[in-house]
């Protein structure tokens, strides 16, 4: 695994820092250890576009979630100087450092600095260690090259990403365009009942914590099969005292919905938490309910998404839009300047794993779609002026 | 905790032996280690009437759960020798000294014993330390007294216990005839379906095991609340992976089924299997499905039982029939000679815990029953003759 300031890490950037120099890049890493190769443009007042992903992995993990990114945008220089084009904006690739937030526990550093939005409570964080993240920074990033950036000097920030879903494999494409990176609420609920004797205790006079959770997860369900595009899991769950004689006295699992639509997703928490509460009213089950997570919906760059789903006409592929039920660096990103993301199918919608698996040829066609991104949007930058 | 042999148990045979002496009785330890207080009948040849029930507890256990029962019989043996009576018949009280199994995690060695019914296997069970239960038996027990009885020799025998439920409480009754030890079936339920990304995977396109089992554990309450006297219970289940953003690739559950006829018993689990194999089926989860444990039901005997009720009635009590969901020495000494048992009402169903509790007005009842009852037996025995 590649944790943020690790050894694996240090290696990662190594060599993808010689392949952006064999692209013909200037190859620096940031005050966040993020890895940046920058291909300047024919016209140095176009400004700079973002492209890129994250080196960082979580433990297990498999080749593509993050890399698949940072390689297909140093191919794309690559091949924009096989060809002898030079766009009129400048490229910054980008491979940030901590995306997996494995060991810090917290999501995007490296794209967070990049972003300038970096807090001081995430900079006293700490690891198993004790080490900070401002202490790991100031160890592995590069002092001299501030990582943040200005916004105004930006075309955009456009990152390939493996799919790490059954969507594009299901609709047959090889490629989609993200719409939004979806909203998410974590909650935590419990069921406090009356434990007893599972022989003793005759059905009409028990207060089952167990039977009222599993009511709650089949309403998860059919709520988020009712909804389009809204999905609800309980992916935890525990029960006490949790012995096959005794009746479980308490139950608790965690809740997790995720929509493209911040009121979506919140009406659908709260409809759900009412359920709950009529649960345990009827059941005489003690219902407690935190809501321990709520982040917003991020949407996705329409200008940037429309040159994106017409590289990927150019390309005779068909037009598929989807949101992101996970995070990405996009998220970052899209606080600094405008972001878009292509998706690119992995089979069975596998992730987080060694046999997370992506076809050469659909990467043939990402990468095909990325350069007639560049291409339009060289088109536009040039015709704008 | 009084468990088999350790110095918690020596002190309580040594102080229930002293009441029995204090009662009349001569007083002696078997070869299992159980405390058996003997009071001679006036009719030699009429036979020996067991009464009596377990000194062992639990872990963190309440008073009551089974020393009630061997006080109590101490008790009445005390009445008549104060009221100046003697039976036609002797009575023996026994303290079994393991019937809870915490020990070896076998139920009922002490009354096992009594009844001629410990197998081999179960001497060479181990407990933590490795030690077997015929090297426990031979270091606590006393091996000049064989503790197995011979069924001919005995009228029968009656065990007072509290309810360890809360019928007798909703029913407003102090005490209630038990007419079963209901059957048990245990059985582990597994369901493997698909993990996958809390975020990216649609709904429609889930194979979710944690659904699958709320499905089931949804209908084995509802198979239960449908079949008058039949309980069912999930009193363990866990999912895995089990991190909230991830969809549950699978579930697993104890199954514990009872019921005071083995027919109904045996035909809900087949039809909760059934049930499950449909709902895995309909959702694209494997189950795997195994029976751990089946014991059958073992009804009271009707003739003491009988007595028992008149007694009941003779004290201007209700009359409340009921089986009993847990297990009970009467199970093991019913394959050696009729048993009957009385249960006395305890607070709330509560048992096992602290605070466990039982009325003494409640216990006044039951003295009063089984005084009554040894009073309709004797007058059974001597008009027999």
């Amino acid at each position: 695994m590649r944790w943020f300031g690790g050894p694996a890490m240090a290696r990662a950037n190594a060599l993808a820092g010689r392949w952006m120099a064999e692209a013909g890049m200037a190859v620096r890493v940031d005050a966040a250890g993020n890895l940046v190769g920058h291909m300047p443009g024919s016209d140095p007042v176009a400004g700079t576009l973002l492209l890129g992903s994250h080196l960082d992995t979580v433990r297990d993990a498999g080749a593509f979630d993050g890399p698949l990114g940072v390689l297909a945008a140093i191919e794309c220089v690559e091949r924009l100087r096989g060809r002898e084009l030079s766009l009129p904006f400048a490229v910054d690739v980008i491979g940030f450092s901590d995306e997996e937030g494995l060991r810090f526990g917290t999501a995007y550093l490296g794209s967070r600095a990049v972003a300038g939005t970096l807090d001081a409570a995430t900079l006293e964080t700490s690891d198993a260690h004790g080490v900070t993240v401002r202490e790991a920074l100031a160890a592995f990033g590069d002092g001299a090259e501030p990582a943040s950036r200005r916004g105004e000097d930006l075309l955009g920030y456009v990152e390939l990403h493996i799919e790490q879903g059954p969507v594009l494999e299901q609709r047959g494409a090889a490629v989609g365009v993200v719409t939004a990176i979806a909203g998410a609420t974590r909650a935590e609920v419990r069921f406090t009942g009356r434990a007893g004797h599972a022989g003793t205790v005759p059905m009409d006079l028990r207060a089952d914590a167990a039977c009222a959770l599993a009511e709650l997860v089949l309403a998860v369900e059919a709520a988020a099969r009712a909804q389009p595009g809204l999905v609800a899991t309980v992916g935890r769950l525990a029960v006490a005292p949790g012995a096959p004689n005794v009746i479980p006295g308490s139950a608790e699992a965690s809740l997790d919905v995720r929509h493209a639509q911040d009121r979506v997703r919140e009406a659908a928490v709260a409809a759900l938490r009412e359920r709950a509460e009529e649960i345990g009213a009827r059941r005489g089950v003690a219902l407690g309910w935190e809501e321990r997570l709520s982040t917003p919906a991020v949407a996705m760059d329409a200008r940037l998404g429309e040159l994106l789903a017409a590289a990927v006409a150019d390309r005779g592929q068909p037009d598929v839009r989807l949101p992101s039920g996970a995070g990405h660096d996009a998220v970052a990103l899209s606080e600094l300047t405008p972001a878009a993301m292509l998706f690119v199918r992995c089979a069975g919608g596998v992730s987080h794993q060694p046999d997370e698996s992506v076809d050469a040829a659909d990467v043939a066609v990402a990468l095909d779609v990325l350069d007639g991104f560049l291409r339009r949007l060289a088109e536009r930058v040039s015709g704008g002026r």
